[in-house]
C-alpha cells in the first residue's frame, strides 16, 4: 500500500486523542493547512480555500470533542468539495468561464448534511469543465509530471497529497475510481441513487454518482455513512458510521472486461498475484472460465461502453446544450464533441441502448448469491505522463452504467506509481462491499505475497 | 368549461394562420403583454419580465413560420416559468430573502428544451417560498378576493387571466391539479420522473414533479411531449407533441380519497352530475360500493396524505436546513415546521412511511386492465376568500404520492368560481390518459346534462 503520512492516515482513528485532549480537529485542520502552503503550487488540488471559515469550524469542534459531545465520527474532518457542488459560502466555478467567480446561494445536499455532521469545509477542488469537459492543471501527488485522473482532479491529489483526510468527487463515466487509482487512495462510489445529488451539476439522470475519496477506509466509509442519510428515498440511510466489520466473502469473480486487453503486462501481473493471495487466504476466485454465467456476463459487458457512451451524451445534452448556447467560448472542444454524438442520435437508438444495459443488469443478478462481489483493476495501469488527459475509463464504467457499488483500494504499486483494485458488488450492497474490502485489505497483501 | 379569451384559447390551433401569415407568434406575444399591462398590477402573476427577449425570440418564430419551418407546435409560444426554475437571463428568487436579485449562470434542463423548440420565455411567474412555504401576493383572475392556489400561484393565475398560453409550475403535494382548479385552467403533472427536474429548486427527491397549465388541452400537450424529450431517462419521450386523440376509456373508478368528506355539497353534486354525463356517453364508472379492490384501495388511500407528509418532510429537510441554517429571517415560519417535523422522525418512521405508500402502490396496480382511470374533483371546492392560504391539498395528494399521471380539466363551475375535475391513470400511461381527458372534454359537458 502506498506508504501514510500526517494527515493521510485515519482522522476516525484521533477520535480518541480528540476526546483526552491529546490532539485536537483544529490542530488536524492546521497541519493540513501547512500540507496545502508547502505543496499545492505544484500540485494545484485547491481551486478556493476557505480558511477563516475552517478554523472556525474546526475550532467548534474541537470545543464539541473537549465536552465529550462531538456530532458525528467526522465532525471536524477538514475535506475538499468538487467545484461543481453547490456551496453558499464559497464560490462554484466548475472550470468554466460561464461560472468563474460564481457564487451560489445554497448548499447542495451533500454539503448541507456534511455540515450538519461538523465537518470542516475547507475549499474547492479543481475539476474538469462541468465533471466532462476540459482537464484542471492539477497534478498527480506521486509524480507531478504524470495526471491525477478525472475529472474529480483536485478531490483525489489533495487527499492523495496529505492535504486533507477526505474529499467528495462525483462519477458519470470514470471521475472516482480512476483517479482514486492513479493518487493512491481510496474512492467510492456507492450505489446509483444512495447518496444525494441534488445542487451538484448535472450531466447524466441514470449515470450520475456522487463519490468519496479518502486516506483510509474507516474515514471513506464514514463520510459515506453521513452522506446517505441524505440520499432522498432512493435507499435507506447506511445504518453505521463505523466501517462494518471484515467479513471473508465465500467467492469474487474477477472479471476481464473491456479493460484488461488495454492493460500493460506489469500491472496484469501484480494483480494476477494479488488474487492468487486472495484465494490463499481462503476466497474462492471464479472467472468466465470457471462459470458460463460469467462467460456472458463478459461477452455483455464488452459492449456495455458503447451502451454507456450513448446514454451519457443522450442525457447531457440537456445541460450541456444549455451551456454551449452561451456563445462561441462558452464550452470546450470535448463537450462540443458530446453534444454533436447526441445529435446524430434518434430516441430509438437511446432506448436501444437503454434496453442493452437491462440485459447486463440482469446477467449481474444472475450471479447475486453465487458471489459477494467483482474484481478489476481500477485503471488500465497507473497514472500516464500527459497532463492534459485523464486517462482511460474502462475499468470503471461497468460499475457506473449498471450503478453498481464500487470501490478502489490503493493495494498495488507499479514501480513508484500507485494503482487500485477495484471492488463491486450488486445494488443496494453497499455495506457488504465494505465488509469483503476490509477483508481484502488485511489479506493478499505484498508480504503475504 | 370556463369561457375562453384571446390569448387562453389554443395557440398550437392558430399554427396554420401563422403559416399562411394570417398571425404571428409576435402578434400573439403582442396580446399577451397588452393583457399583462392591463391585468397583472392586481393579479401579480409575475415577479420578472423580459419583453425585450421575448420579443426578439417571437419575431425568430414568425421569420420560420413565415419560412414554413418552424420548430415544434410550441415554436414561438409565450410561456412564464415559475420562479423555482432557473434562468441564465432572467433571476430566480424563489420568493425567498436568500435568493433576492439572484441570477443563475445556466437554464434549468425544462428551460433548454422549451428555448431549444422555440418557446418564447416571457418571465418568471409568482411561487410561494421554495414552493412549500409562505404564499406569494397573486391574485385569483377570477376573484380577485380569492388565493389562486399554490405554490405554482403566478403559473396558474397568468394563464387563467390569458396573460400566456401555457406556463410551467412543479407539484410536490399540490402545487400543480390544485392551482388549476383555482383558477380554471387545465394542469397536467405526468407521471413521476417523466420530466426533468434539474435546474428546478428540490425539495423531495420522490415527490417533486414537473407541471404544466395551459388554457387548452393541445397546448397543455405539446407543452409536455416537448419537455418529455429531456426526460433523463426514467421515461423515454412522449410519441408525439399532438394531443392523442380521444378515446372513450371502458371504465373508470371514481375515488372518495378524503377529500371527498372536505368537500362542499354544492361541488359534490357538480361532480355527481358530471359523473352521470359521463356514464350516459357509455364509459361504466366504477367505486367503492361497486369492487371489493376499490374499497382496499380506498381504505389505504385514507392514510396516503399522512405517509407522504412524512416523506416529503424527511425528504425536503436537507433543502431546507441549508436556506434555515442561513439566518433568523432567512426562511418562514411553514418551513421551519416541516424542519421541526423531520427532526422529530427516525429513519424507521421514513422507511415504514415507504412501505405504506408501497402497498398503495400494489393496491393501484392491482387496477391496472380493470379501468382506464381514476376520477376526483380537483380540490375540495373553489377558490377560498384568503389569499395567505392556498387551500387543501387532499384530492392531489394521492396523484403525488403514488407518482400517477394526473390532469386537471377546467370543467365545473361553482356559481362564479371554476372547480376543476381531476383525472388520473398509471404509471406510464401518460398518453392513455391523455386520450381519455379528451373523451372527457367532449361527454358529459353541461349541454349534455
Amino acid at each position: 500500500m502506498v506508504e501514510s503520512d500526517v494527515p493521510l492516515d485515519s482522522y476516525v482513528r484521533r477520535i480518541p486523542a480528540f476526546l483526552d485532549g491529546r490532539d485536537t480537529p483544529r490542530h488536524v485542520l492546521e497541519r493540513c493547512l501547512e500540507r496545502i502552503a508547502r505543496d499545492d503550487e505544484q500540485i494545484q488540488a485547491f481551486v478556493h480555500l476557505d480558511m477563516e471559515g475552517a478554523r472556525r469550524a474546526a475550532d467548534d469542534a474541537s470545543v464539541r470533542y473537549r465536552s465529550g459531545r462531538p456530532l458525528s465520527l467526522i465532525d471536524g474532518m477538514p475535506m475538499g468539495l468538487k467545484d461543481v457542488i453547490e456551496t453558499h459560502d464559497m464560490p462554484t466555478q466548475m472550470n468554466s468561464p460561464i461560472f468563474i467567480g460564481f457564487q451560489p446561494r445554497r448548499d447542495a445536499a451533500c454539503v448541507a448534511v456534511l455540515r450538519g455532521a461538523g465537518a470542516v469545509l475547507l475549499g474547492k477542488t479543481a475539476t474538469a469543465e462541468f465533471a466532462c469537459g476540459r482537464s484542471s492543471s492539477t497534478r498527480n501527488p506521486i509524480d507531478p509530471s504524470r495526471t491525477p485522473g478525472g475529472s474529480s482532479s483536485g478531490s483525489a491529489a489533495g487527499v492523495g497529497a496529505g492535504m486533507v483526510p477526505a474529499a467528495l468527487g462525483t462519477q458519470s463515466q470514470a471521475s472516482t475510481i480512476r483517479p482514486a487509482s492513479y493518487c493512491g487512495v481510496f474512492g467510492f462510489k456507492p450505489t446509483h441513487g444512495r447518496l444525494p445529488l441534488d445542487g451538484v451539476a448535472p450531466l447524466s439522470g441514470t449515470l450520475d454518482h456522487l463519490g468519496v475519496f479518502a486516506g483510509s477506509i474507516e474515514d471513506l466509509w464514514a463520510v459515506t455513512a453521513v452522506l446517505s442519510r441524505a440520499g432522498g428515498g432512493r435507499h435507506p440511510p447506511l445504518a453505521s458510521e463505523i466501517l462494518p466489520a471484515m467479513e471473508r466473502p465465500r467467492a469474487l469473480v474477477r472479471l476481464d472486461t473491456k479493460g484488461w486487453a488495454e492493460t500493460d503486462s506489469q500491472s496484469q501481473d501484480l494483480l494476477d498475484s494479488y488474487i492468487e493471495g486472495l484465494e490463499r487466504s481462503g476466497a474462492a476466485i471464479l472467472s468466465r472460465r470457471s462459470d458460463a454465467r460469467i462467460e456472458a456476463l463478459e461477452r455483455a459487458l464488452a459492449d456495455i461502453d458503447a451502451a454507456g457512451q450513448k446514454i451519457y451524451a443522450y442525457e447531457a445534452q440537456w445541460p450541456l446544450r444549455a451551456y454551449a448556447a452561451r456563445g462561441a467560448y462558452a464550452v470546450g472542444v470535448r463537450i462540443r464533441e458530446m453534444i454533436a454524438a447526441a445529435e446524430a442520435m434518434t430516441p430509438a437508438d437511446y432506448e436501444e441502448a437503454l434496453r442493452r444495459r437491462e440485459e447486463c443488469r440482469a446477467l449481474v443478478e444472475a450471479l447475486r448469491g453465487v458471489a459477494q462481489g467483482f474484481i478489476t483493476l481500477s485503471s488500465s495501469g497507473p497514472a500516464i505522463a500527459d497532463i492534459a488527459y485523464t486517462g482511460s475509463r474502462s475499468f470503471a464504467v461497468p460499475g457506473t452504467v449498471l450503478g453498481l457499488p464500487a470501490m478502489s483500494l490503493p493495494m498495488l504499486k507499479n514501480g513508484h506509481l500507485p494503482l487500485g483494485v477495484q471492488i463491486l458488488s450488486f445494488q443496494g450492497r453497499d455495506a457488504e462491499l465494505a465488509a469483503t474490502a476490509a477483508w481484502m485489505l488485511q489479506n493478499g497483501k505484498e508480504e503475504d505475497r
